[in-house]
């Protein structure tokens, strides 16, 4: 969706053109740069520099600096900016369920498979892991949590992480029945309480 | 504890001695023989022979198959013989803070080392999901759950599963803070009532 077919008009400095080329050349320095920096530490700025791409190239090709990390490093098969907009749309009562239907909804459509390669990331390089919490805590889970007037965002968000990894992990990854076959629905009635318990419930 | 230092005197046939060379052969032979049959399609028998010991000596080091595979294939910490045992001192209604607990207790001793190295070998080996399957949900959860006389034994299991795999994967595995750093009695007070609903609550 946002690799938009038409062609930015902002484009001021010579350097590479805008098209597909550019593209790629942006993932590939994507990569390298937030690997060496971090999410928060890497710019954009820097990004484009090193891809020899003018910096307004993010936005025109991934919507900015999530939506580039989500596709050169994480390999997401959506953009998180719009996974959280769509959470935040709706009632604070529901958004347990709403965010393991979305959770659910989104792997399952890939196979898992990409779920699995995201944790074989993280087993494997420190480095990997540290990112992965900037970005999808931090941008994802604090953001929306933090719209909710609710206390202890930070510990609630990791809360959170740790029943979707776990539901990733035992659906996609290890696959263990009956949890791996069950339909979206009986799954969001199981595990919907236990986020919305961590979002806004009595944790102590 | 199980490796005790008295000789069992059952020993009748003349195979290798029971020190503890019989010990290490005994490891090397369940690793093989676990990987070709899974856990159930294992037999102490089929083990014994490929080590050339016999079978008696399983018991003798191990305390049964569940220890051997333990320590030869998960290369756990304990015994889980002996924490289904502990799980199952206490009444059910505080089931889901034990377990918890118990968790905790276990791998937060070790570091969390060792579970990482099971994350890492489930997600690079097929087998190895299955065989983990068979042990932990159907040998440790289930068992405990069968005793509570509760309904969808299964898919309760799979469900303390995802929330007692989430949070070792960020607690020891991605290392999210602060939830790495809670002390454990905050980390049982907020998840103990999730795995007290899997066990015995209303789940659909």
């Amino acid at each position: 969706m946002s690799e938009g077919v038409t062609q930015g008009s902002t484009r001021r400095r010579g350097r590479r053109p805008g098209g597909s080329d550019t593209r790629a050349a942006l993932v590939d320095a994507a990569r390298t740069v937030f690997i060496e920096q971090g999410y928060d530490g890497a710019t954009v700025r820097a990004i484009a520099a090193r891809a020899g791409v003018d910096a307004a190239m993010v936005n025109h090709w991934f919507g900015g600096k999530e939506g580039l990390f989500a596709e050169a490093v994480l390999k997401l098969p959506f953009n998180p900016r719009d996974v959280a907009d769509l959470l935040l749309q709706g009632s604070v009562e529901n958004l347990g369920e709403r965010i393991a239907r979305t959770f659910l909804t989104t792997w399952d459509t890939t196979g898992g498979g990409v779920f699995t390669a995201l944790v074989r990331s993280v087993t494997s390089h420190d480095q990997a892991g540290h990112v992965l919490r900037d970005f999808l805590v931090k941008h994802i889970v604090e953001r929306v949590l933090r719209t909710t007037g609710t206390d202890d965002v930070e510990f609630r968000a990791t809360l959170i992480a740790t029943q979707l990894v776990g539901m990733g992990m035992i659906r996609y990854v290890a696959q263990f029945e009956p949890l791996a076959s069950t339909d979206i629905d009986t799954m969001v009635a199981a595990v919907g309480p236990t986020l919305q318990r961590y979002i806004s419930g009595p944790i102590s």
